[in-house]
Protein backbone atom coordinates (compact mmCIF):
# COMPACT_ATOMS: atom_id res chain seq x y z
CA UNK A 1 0.00 0.00 0.00
CA UNK A 2 1.73 3.51 -0.62
CA UNK A 3 1.68 6.09 1.39
CA UNK A 4 -0.81 8.05 0.28
CA UNK A 5 -3.37 5.22 -0.01
CA UNK A 6 -2.31 4.70 3.84
CA UNK A 7 -3.30 7.88 4.60
CA UNK A 8 -6.41 7.42 2.98
CA UNK A 9 -7.35 4.28 4.89
CA UNK A 10 -6.85 6.34 8.22
CA UNK A 11 -9.31 8.76 6.83
CA UNK A 12 -11.44 5.85 6.38
CA UNK A 13 -11.12 4.05 9.15
CA UNK A 14 -11.89 7.47 11.20
CA UNK A 15 -15.61 7.76 9.05
CA UNK A 16 -15.87 4.06 9.31
CA UNK A 17 -15.73 4.69 13.31
CA UNK A 18 -17.64 7.42 12.75
CA UNK A 19 -20.77 5.68 11.13
CA UNK A 20 -20.41 2.37 13.39
CA UNK A 21 -20.81 4.57 16.58
CA UNK A 22 -17.50 2.62 17.82
CA UNK A 23 -16.29 3.92 20.19
CA UNK A 24 -12.85 1.38 20.36
CA UNK A 25 -12.49 1.92 17.26
CA UNK A 26 -12.32 6.39 17.32
CA UNK A 27 -10.49 5.64 20.07
CA UNK A 28 -7.79 3.34 17.85
CA UNK A 29 -8.14 6.01 15.20
CA UNK A 30 -6.68 8.86 16.92
CA UNK A 31 -3.03 9.36 17.79
CA UNK A 32 -2.46 7.34 21.37
CA UNK A 33 1.23 9.37 22.02
CA UNK A 34 0.83 12.78 20.23
CA UNK A 35 -1.09 15.70 21.37
CA UNK A 36 -4.54 15.79 20.12
CA UNK A 37 -7.28 18.64 19.08
CA UNK A 38 -10.44 18.53 17.22
CA UNK A 39 -12.77 21.03 16.11
CA UNK A 40 -16.63 19.78 16.03
CA UNK A 41 -18.85 22.17 13.60
CA UNK A 42 -19.33 25.87 15.12
CA UNK A 43 -17.21 24.90 17.86
CA UNK A 44 -13.87 26.06 19.18
CA UNK A 45 -11.08 23.62 19.53
CA UNK A 46 -11.02 20.79 22.09
CA UNK A 47 -7.44 19.85 22.79
CA UNK A 48 -5.99 17.19 24.59
CA UNK A 49 -6.72 12.93 24.12
CA UNK A 50 -9.22 12.81 27.25
CA UNK A 51 -11.13 15.47 26.18
CA UNK A 52 -11.15 14.89 22.84
CA UNK A 53 -12.28 11.49 23.20
CA UNK A 54 -14.93 12.17 25.88
CA UNK A 55 -16.36 14.51 22.84
CA UNK A 56 -16.40 11.47 20.50
CA UNK A 57 -18.02 9.65 23.13
CA UNK A 58 -20.95 11.64 23.11
CA UNK A 59 -21.43 12.71 19.54
CA UNK A 60 -21.29 8.71 18.93
CA UNK A 61 -24.16 8.17 21.94
CA UNK A 62 -26.30 9.99 19.58
CA UNK A 63 -28.05 8.02 17.21
CA UNK A 64 -29.70 10.92 14.97
CA UNK A 65 -26.43 10.47 12.94
CA UNK A 66 -26.81 7.23 10.40
CA UNK A 67 -24.04 7.80 8.50
CA UNK A 68 -21.22 10.05 7.12
CA UNK A 69 -18.99 9.38 4.42
CA UNK A 70 -16.13 11.10 3.13
CA UNK A 71 -15.86 12.33 -0.34
CA UNK A 72 -13.28 14.31 -2.74
CA UNK A 73 -10.71 13.52 -0.78
CA UNK A 74 -7.60 15.31 -1.58
CA UNK A 75 -3.94 14.38 0.26
CA UNK A 76 -1.46 16.53 1.31
CA UNK A 77 2.10 14.50 3.09
CA UNK A 78 5.02 16.08 4.40
CA UNK A 79 7.15 13.40 5.95
CA UNK A 80 5.94 11.47 9.33
CA UNK A 81 2.71 14.14 9.07
CA UNK A 82 -0.13 14.75 6.19
CA UNK A 83 -3.56 16.10 6.32
CA UNK A 84 -6.36 15.17 4.18
CA UNK A 85 -9.67 17.39 2.97
CA UNK A 86 -12.71 16.11 2.10
CA UNK A 87 -16.70 16.86 1.96
CA UNK A 88 -18.61 14.93 4.56
CA UNK A 89 -21.66 13.51 3.61
CA UNK A 90 -23.49 13.32 7.14
CA UNK A 91 -26.86 11.31 6.92
CA UNK A 92 -29.50 12.15 9.34
CA UNK A 93 -33.12 11.10 9.85
CA UNK A 94 -34.03 14.01 7.91
CA UNK A 95 -31.75 13.55 5.00
CA UNK A 96 -28.39 13.98 4.15
CA UNK A 97 -25.91 17.24 5.26
CA UNK A 98 -22.68 18.09 4.04
CA UNK A 99 -19.60 19.37 5.83
CA UNK A 100 -15.77 20.19 5.04
CA UNK A 101 -13.42 19.03 7.14
CA UNK A 102 -9.74 18.87 7.01
CA UNK A 103 -7.99 15.75 8.87
CA UNK A 104 -4.55 15.59 9.93
CA UNK A 105 -2.51 12.50 10.48
CA UNK A 106 0.97 11.80 11.72
CA UNK A 107 2.92 8.49 11.41
CA UNK A 108 4.18 6.43 13.90
CA UNK A 109 5.86 3.02 12.66
CA UNK A 110 3.96 1.68 10.19
CA UNK A 111 0.51 3.58 10.93
CA UNK A 112 -1.11 7.27 10.18
CA UNK A 113 -3.13 7.90 13.12
CA UNK A 114 -5.23 11.40 13.28
CA UNK A 115 -4.04 14.33 15.81
CA UNK A 116 -6.76 16.71 14.44
CA UNK A 117 -10.33 17.03 12.89
CA UNK A 118 -12.00 20.29 11.73
CA UNK A 119 -14.78 20.30 10.89
CA UNK A 120 -17.70 22.74 9.48
CA UNK A 121 -20.82 23.57 7.49
CA UNK A 122 -19.95 24.14 3.69
CA UNK A 123 -22.32 24.14 0.87
CA UNK A 124 -21.74 21.79 -1.24
CA UNK A 125 -23.23 20.63 -4.59
CA UNK A 126 -25.15 17.40 -3.83
CA UNK A 127 -24.78 15.96 -7.71
CA UNK A 128 -20.61 16.60 -6.83
CA UNK A 129 -21.51 13.57 -4.29
CA UNK A 130 -24.20 11.49 -6.34
CA UNK A 131 -21.99 8.75 -6.88
CA UNK A 132 -20.23 8.35 -3.28
CA UNK A 133 -17.30 5.07 -3.53
CA UNK A 134 -17.61 3.45 -0.45
CA UNK A 135 -14.65 3.96 2.39
CA UNK A 136 -12.27 1.05 1.69
CA UNK A 137 -12.92 -0.47 5.17
CA UNK A 138 -16.69 -1.21 4.43
CA UNK B 1 13.49 32.21 18.19
CA UNK B 2 12.27 28.85 19.07
CA UNK B 3 10.33 26.59 16.74
CA UNK B 4 6.91 27.08 18.70
CA UNK B 5 7.12 31.08 17.95
CA UNK B 6 9.09 30.75 14.57
CA UNK B 7 5.40 28.97 13.78
CA UNK B 8 3.72 31.81 15.90
CA UNK B 9 5.26 34.36 13.89
CA UNK B 10 4.06 32.44 11.04
CA UNK B 11 0.93 32.90 11.51
CA UNK B 12 0.84 36.22 13.03
CA UNK B 13 2.45 36.73 9.77
CA UNK B 14 -0.72 35.74 7.81
CA UNK B 15 -3.48 37.86 9.84
CA UNK B 16 -1.19 40.72 9.41
CA UNK B 17 -1.15 39.90 5.62
CA UNK B 18 -4.90 39.63 5.83
CA UNK B 19 -5.18 42.64 8.39
CA UNK B 20 -3.16 45.02 6.09
CA UNK B 21 -5.65 43.83 2.67
CA UNK B 22 -1.38 43.09 1.54
CA UNK B 23 -2.00 40.76 -1.58
CA UNK B 24 2.04 40.50 -1.68
CA UNK B 25 2.22 39.82 1.91
CA UNK B 26 0.10 36.55 1.89
CA UNK B 27 1.62 35.19 -1.25
CA UNK B 28 4.88 35.09 0.83
CA UNK B 29 3.07 33.87 3.87
CA UNK B 30 1.29 30.63 1.51
CA UNK B 31 4.56 27.94 0.69
CA UNK B 32 5.81 28.51 -2.96
CA UNK B 33 6.50 25.02 -3.46
CA UNK B 34 4.33 22.60 -2.25
CA UNK B 35 1.03 21.94 -2.12
CA UNK B 36 -1.26 23.98 -0.79
CA UNK B 37 -4.96 24.48 -0.02
CA UNK B 38 -7.43 26.20 1.64
CA UNK B 39 -11.01 26.39 2.85
CA UNK B 40 -12.85 29.63 3.40
CA UNK B 41 -15.78 29.63 5.90
CA UNK B 42 -18.44 27.85 4.37
CA UNK B 43 -17.02 26.76 1.03
CA UNK B 44 -14.98 23.59 0.25
CA UNK B 45 -11.46 23.06 -0.80
CA UNK B 46 -9.60 25.34 -3.13
CA UNK B 47 -6.31 23.55 -4.49
CA UNK B 48 -3.46 24.62 -6.08
CA UNK B 49 -1.38 27.80 -5.20
CA UNK B 50 -2.83 30.02 -8.15
CA UNK B 51 -6.17 29.43 -7.38
CA UNK B 52 -5.73 29.81 -3.17
CA UNK B 53 -3.99 32.65 -4.51
CA UNK B 54 -6.90 34.13 -6.45
CA UNK B 55 -9.24 33.78 -3.53
CA UNK B 56 -6.90 35.36 -1.22
CA UNK B 57 -6.95 38.36 -3.72
CA UNK B 58 -10.95 38.79 -3.94
CA UNK B 59 -10.85 38.92 -0.36
CA UNK B 60 -8.34 41.55 0.01
CA UNK B 61 -9.57 43.29 -2.18
CA UNK B 62 -12.97 43.16 0.21
CA UNK B 63 -12.90 46.99 2.51
CA UNK B 64 -15.67 45.42 4.40
CA UNK B 65 -12.96 43.31 6.12
CA UNK B 66 -11.25 45.79 8.55
CA UNK B 67 -9.38 43.57 10.49
CA UNK B 68 -8.69 40.28 11.45
CA UNK B 69 -6.49 38.79 14.95
CA UNK B 70 -5.46 35.49 16.45
CA UNK B 71 -6.72 34.25 19.61
CA UNK B 72 -5.64 31.51 21.90
CA UNK B 73 -3.29 29.91 19.79
CA UNK B 74 -2.04 26.26 20.19
CA UNK B 75 0.76 24.99 18.39
CA UNK B 76 1.50 21.60 17.54
CA UNK B 77 4.60 20.56 15.50
CA UNK B 78 5.55 17.42 14.18
CA UNK B 79 8.97 17.22 12.21
CA UNK B 80 8.82 20.09 9.47
CA UNK B 81 5.59 20.42 9.49
CA UNK B 82 3.03 21.95 12.28
CA UNK B 83 -0.41 23.09 12.68
CA UNK B 84 -2.14 26.07 14.52
CA UNK B 85 -5.64 26.16 15.77
CA UNK B 86 -6.73 29.53 16.59
CA UNK B 87 -9.94 31.67 17.40
CA UNK B 88 -10.39 34.26 14.95
CA UNK B 89 -11.87 37.60 15.59
CA UNK B 90 -13.20 39.25 12.58
CA UNK B 91 -13.76 43.21 12.74
CA UNK B 92 -16.51 44.58 9.95
CA UNK B 93 -18.22 47.66 9.91
CA UNK B 94 -21.35 46.03 11.53
CA UNK B 95 -18.88 44.74 14.62
CA UNK B 96 -16.77 41.64 15.73
CA UNK B 97 -17.29 38.54 14.19
CA UNK B 98 -15.63 35.30 14.76
CA UNK B 99 -14.12 32.30 13.27
CA UNK B 100 -11.87 29.19 14.69
CA UNK B 101 -9.34 28.07 12.65
CA UNK B 102 -7.06 25.81 11.51
CA UNK B 103 -3.69 26.51 10.14
CA UNK B 104 -0.66 23.71 8.78
CA UNK B 105 2.48 24.90 8.38
CA UNK B 106 5.75 23.37 6.67
CA UNK B 107 9.10 24.11 7.54
CA UNK B 108 11.41 25.09 4.31
CA UNK B 109 14.75 26.03 5.22
CA UNK B 110 14.74 28.51 8.34
CA UNK B 111 10.98 29.36 6.87
CA UNK B 112 7.62 28.37 7.96
CA UNK B 113 5.00 28.45 5.75
CA UNK B 114 1.35 28.31 5.03
CA UNK B 115 -0.29 25.19 2.95
CA UNK B 116 -3.66 24.64 4.67
CA UNK B 117 -5.76 27.08 6.03
CA UNK B 118 -9.53 26.55 7.05
CA UNK B 119 -11.65 29.07 8.64
CA UNK B 120 -15.11 28.52 9.28
CA UNK B 121 -18.61 30.37 11.88
CA UNK B 122 -17.83 28.98 14.95
CA UNK B 123 -19.80 30.25 18.81
CA UNK B 124 -17.20 32.33 20.94
CA UNK B 125 -18.00 33.90 23.74
CA UNK B 126 -16.49 37.21 23.28
CA UNK B 127 -15.04 37.44 26.96
CA UNK B 128 -12.51 35.14 25.76
CA UNK B 129 -11.13 37.32 23.41
CA UNK B 130 -11.25 40.68 25.55
CA UNK B 131 -7.87 41.52 25.91
CA UNK B 132 -6.62 40.66 22.74
CA UNK B 133 -2.57 40.19 22.30
CA UNK B 134 -1.27 41.99 19.32
CA UNK B 135 0.48 39.99 16.66
CA UNK B 136 4.34 40.23 16.82
CA UNK B 137 4.41 41.47 13.05
CA UNK B 138 2.52 44.86 14.19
Amino acid sequence: MSEHDAILFANAAFYAAFSAHDARAMENVWAARKPVSCIHPGRTAITGRDAVMRSWQAILGNPEVVRITPHAEKVHMQGDMAFVTCVEQVVIASGPQFLVATNIFVKTGAIWTMVHHHAGPAEVDPRSVQNPRKPPLN
